[in-house]
């Protein structure tokens, strides 16, 4: 059905003619229509709750570039928002709650959200994109993982040591354990409904599990993306990608939670991650977002070191190992596409 | 000549009764007798440049806790401000330079400083500290890396990317080298000096290494230490401890590079830090510091879990994985350190 599949045939490491590559954050702000279109929105938060122009900035990184894949425009707090949190965002300062998770009270009344209702915007945003795409490229769909979003709802925003988070997770670990229950459930129901709206992928994003020792990793965000990934095992053909910021050292426990593929972030030599997930699972990464600050030939250079120290055969897929800067260039961004495609085939 | 060596020999991983244990920031703002000095020193700078007050604040911990060291009070931007770069802090910002290295032209002026004349400061803080320690503890000194340095110097403070540091690393790296050429001279100077005035132990703080792929940070960070490290070889009876804050995934290499041991923050499991390094080094580390917003109980039970993760024998510093918060209530340092001290027992 696809025209072009190679992202999904990486992900399930069957063999492609090259390594598909799309890049974290790809429909942002470092390309100037988006930033258009975000400024016809009105906020960051109207934009995510059109359809239209959900749709509109998914595919603007597509007319630009050759990349393998399109992702759902969408932020990852819009559970905890349907929860009746209160997302907004602050200039400079990123996601706030207006209602965060403080009491024992505020957390029995957490409930997860119905997503073809309270969330309905974001699946019709996956059907809207869907169609626009008329099977060229394959659709990631994602969400936060459980215990991210727990950051967020429990902290009010990002913060730098979440001090509030850790206090409930050493002084209170059984609180903790009930909101993560609720975001395990939500989050599953979430991404059980983007794959029947049609995403083609799913994605968590862990971006604070890293900010744990290995012990509280393991039990208060792995345990529970390991349920989201078990209780979405029947969805065969939809590979689904782990990502945790910053997890790096607990690579072997990832790859063993039944996900199909493992985001790398760029701290990692990709060549070792291979040889200890050996044939278990797909990776995902890893070029620091950093190297599209120097010359193309610099970005190509760099492109194939990545590319090199995953070595020969299937099971890679290129990406930035966060989400691109908006400072960046698209010119840079081109280069690297084109690298990666052309470099890749004599790996292939 | 110590009357308490426990740290030494730990370092050096020899038998000790029980685990040695200092704390990272020990003498900072969580304790209101050290807020009360600075308040009266004026600026943090005015402090550092005091040695009578340095002694002071030095000193503050020690009467409190039981620790087994002492750590000279100073910060890790000491050698830039030296080289003319203009150190000050803006509250609640962190370190900022009046005269950040932009050009090649800033780059090609700048010397290593004379540790003996432009950080005597210092180096009559670390005199006088260890008169007033009458030998009952070491002293440890410290010096931010090569690296670390330069990202503050060419940033002009704190980054959330390093953008401008990265920007250089991958479109000039003959200028990054350059600047970290004259960074490891200057930090072997300033280390070496230090140890001729008294200190017994010495420590490097890359606290932003760990922000580099693995092969930018082999190149850019871990070889300069190891020259640092190198070149103070000949001290033999003092030993150097290397600390890269989110560098468990290279653990083996720093392990590789002459230092007696290795700082590990909370991140790695220090079991497992334990198995991929032998005997090659101790271990200094390793947890997180929100423990400390926990009860005694379970500041106990996960201190606990870090001694029993390294297991029984020698080579074990206990610490904190990063420097202590400043909302940690002074009286759960108490409770960890009596706890590392009775619960370590066993294992020795």
């Amino acid at each position: 059905m696809l025209k072009n599949d190679t992202l999904i045939r990486a992900l399930l490491r069957q063999p492609t003619p090259y390594t598909p590559i799309w890049i974290m954050r790809q429909a942002g702000r470092y390309l100037p229509e988006y930033n258009d279109t975000r400024a016809r929105a009105g906020s960051f938060m109207q934009l995510c709750t059109r359809p239209d122009l959900c749709t509109e900035v998914t595919l603007q990184p597509l007319a630009r570039f050759k990349l393998d894949a399109a992702i759902l425009f969408s932020d990852i707090l819009t559970i905890p928002d349907a929860m009746g949190l209160g997302l907004h965002f602050v200039e400079g300062e990123g996601p706030r709650f207006e209602r965060p998770v403080h009491s024992e009270a505020d957390i029995a009344r957490l409930h997860p959200p119905d997503p073809d209702r309270e969330l309905r915007y974001v699946m019709d945003a996956v059907w809207q994109i869907r169609r626009a795409l008329k099977n060229e490229l394959p659709l990631i769909g994602f969400s936060g993982s459980p215990f991210t979003l727990a950051c967020y709802m429990v902290e009010g925003g990002a913060s730098a040591d979440f001090r509030t988070l850790k206090t409930l997770l050493y002084s209170r670990p059984d609180l903790l354990h009930r909101i993560l229950d609720v975001n395990c459930r939500a989050v599953t129901a979430y991404l059980a409904s983007q794959i029947e709206a049609g995403v083609q992928v799913v994605m968590l994003f862990d971006t604070w599990g890293g900010t744990l020792s290995a012990a509280a990793y393991r039990e208060f965000s792995l345990a529970y993306m390991q349920r989201v990934i078990e209780a979405l095992a029947g969805y065969r053909g939809v590979p689904k990608i782990v990502f945790t910021k910053g997890g790096g050292l607990w690579l072997d426990d990832i790859a063993a939670i039944g996900c199909d593929a493992v985001g790398l972030d760029w701290t990692m030599d990709i060549g070792e991650a291979r040889r200890r997930t050996g044939s278990r699972v797909a990776l995902q990464g890893n070029l620091d977002p950093a190297v599209l600050f120097a010359s193309p030939e610099t970005i190509r250079a760099e492109a194939r070191r990545v590319l090199a120290a995953y070595g020969k055969g299937p099971g890679h897929v290129f990406n930035l190992g966060h989400g691109i800067s908006q400072f960046t260039d698209p010119e840079r961004v081109a280069a690297l596409v084109d690298g990666v495609h052309e470099l890749s085939r004599e790996f292939h």
